[in-house]
């Protein structure tokens, strides 16, 4: 079997997570999982370790995020950390990364995970993890679909299809973020999956698949060849980058490859994934005392329960640690960066947006 | 009229505002009035200023509070902070300080104020207090008498007497903290006012009170007099402060000189006066916008009510300011120090003796 290379997908920078997250601390730098002390792209990194050594493992984010994440992650070499020019969706991405590692390895294995999520159960990750790469190995562009708890209408759906042997299965199609009343339908119809943004190929049939579905893609990518060939990948990145098609690998590829017969395959996955979107969500995930509190070691909680607090200014990592005491509060969410507090209920954690919202209205959304 | 020389007794150190309260930063240091940037003894200094200049103010004070008080407020002589080397309750206080003015003007008129105490109506008090002096120069011992607006079990009261003239009543009786019932009747007679701790008398009426009823203390004070005289007061009065006798000025001399016809006398004062008891009373006295919110400048606040956030950082005196985002959440108290963080609803302003408590059981007090 060809050797396993995997694309950390580490360009994102969202909001949901003020004020720890900004322009130059998005989600994934932020350590939201279980460990207070460890980063989402870091525990991404370490959960594959066992199957991709840090040499064959790539890091695709910006510009503006590459020494940060470097930086978090001091594993990777820094020639595998790919800095997009300016964002293009994830097509772009994808394929710029895949072509990378071909020129390194023609009949590479290529793993495309996002560096965002959490995964409650990492062997039982990496056990479909394997069957997808399998997957990949005989031709299939293979996806991971999570078997769903809720009607949840944020993400897109996988339709399952016909049984393909090794625990793969065909894709009937993707389906978009559905209404409540779909959703509702999936769940309990039990033929669809949620789509986590993870694909396994054989970089060989990603290349022929952007060909096909994505000519001009292809083109550019064919022109970054040339020029690194030359040595003059960086000039030609930064020219051609910006006029690839901003798409995404969903629309542009899978979606496309599906309605092919045999083309693309999909591996139930059952693991405890997480997408962390709300601070709600990284109280969920977080270890909690006996009461429900999740909050920084030392802390003091009189009559407090299911409270989130994270220190993440930069005295949390000095010496003597700042003691939080909550009395008589319960289910909220408290957060503290070097210039900007978050007060607010966990119920209410998608309305971190509306004190952005403010901010940007302010003229401040920069500054804090 | 001889001149009027001000004593404002600055010794405490309360719990009852930690994180903000601690053994060298209590109460009357911190700005728990209208104004975020003015500590209650400055106002306190201020308020008087139309009627004691600067060199005529005395503060009462420790050695462990002596510097930090001095820095808040440098219009005061340096040689008119009195450190007490012991604290040994306010009869040795004010007796010490009495005799330290009267050995500079034998017929000063001196006002004692405490030092923590917040006061709404501050032309009110002033006449007040000129009211109080008048009996002062009259010969009585006089003090302020708080028109009570609740029956309030935690203060002492003051029984009203004869009518003596000139605004001012005598004292039938001075009252401990009574049973529920009985503030409540107190409240409704019309014939108790709360004791608030101010006192007024010339200094030679007070050496006289005081030597008529504690006579041990008398004597120690004239062997610190008679040391001063040949320049030692400081070796004199480490030696003899701790053996004075430990009594409050009410249960000392007020109580004991009111049983005497003609040497007590109260007047009634109503300006808005608050002893600033909790955070929930630094709440009441605070600036607060249209929704019942006192944040610091530049906050966010999103369906959030009735919330006091008190930024104490040293942080808080740079650039740029932190921006505290509250959302959704009601009568809250978020107060923020270097290294400790309190947040409490307002209505249990009084449980943070338990976290003082959970401190003091881990041996953490005095680090935070």
């Amino acid at each position: 079997m060809p050797n396993v290379y995997a694309v950390i997908m580490a360009g994102g920078a969202g909001t949901r997570f003020w004020p720890a997250s900004r322009a130059r601390m998005p989600k994934q730098l932020l350590p939201l999982g279980a460990d207070p002390h460890e980063s989402l792209i870091a525990a991404t990194v370490r959960r594959i370790a066992p199957l991709v050594p840090p040499e064959r493992v790539y890091i695709a984010t910006g510009e503006a995020l590459f020494e940060g994440t470097a930086r978090e992650l001091p594993q990777i070499p820094r020639q595998n950390l790919l800095a997009e020019p300016v964002p293009r969706n994830t097509a772009p991405c994808i394929g710029w990364a895949t072509a990378t590692i071909a020129r390194r390895e023609p009949d590479a294995l290529v793993m495309v995970l996002p560096s965002d999520h959490f995964i409650g159960d990492e062997a039982g990750f990496r056990a479909v993890v394997t069957r997808a790469l399998a997957g990949a190995a005989r031709g299939f562009l293979c996806t991971v679909g999570i078997v769903p708890t809720r009607s949840e209408t944020g993400y897109g759906y996988i339709e399952v299809g016909e049984d393909l042997g090794g625990g793969l299965s065909g894709v009937a199609r993707f389906v978009e973020k559905p209404e409540q009343s779909r959703a509702e339908a999936y769940v309990t119809g039990g033929r669809h999956l949620w789509n986590a943004g993870m694909f396994f190929f054989a970089a060989r049939t990603m290349g022929d698949a952007i060909a096909r579905h994505l000519p001009a893609l292809a083109k550019g990518l064919q022109a970054i060849d040339e020029a690194a060939a030359k040595g003059t990948e960086a000039a030609t990145l930064a020219a051609i980058f910006p006029g690839l098609p901003a798409i995404s690998i969903d629309h542009g590829v899978m979606e496309k490859a599906s309605s092919q017969a045999g083309a693309v395959a999909v591996v139930r996955g059952d693991f405890g994934w997480n997408d962390v979107g709300s601070w709600e969500s990284a109280w969920e995930l977080a270890t909690h005392d006996p009461d429900g509190n999740a909050l920084p070691t030392g802390s003091v909680a009189v009559d407090a329960r299911g409270n989130l607090v994270r220190d993440l200014t930069s005295q949390a990592s000095g010496k003597p640690r700042r003691v939080y005491a909550l009395v008589g509060v319960s289910d909220l969410v408290l957060v503290e960066t070097d210039d900007a507090v978050l007060v607010i209920p966990r119920s209410r954690a998608q309305d971190v947006r509306k004190v952005v919202e403010e901010l940007k209205a302010r003229g401040e959304l920069g500054r804090v």
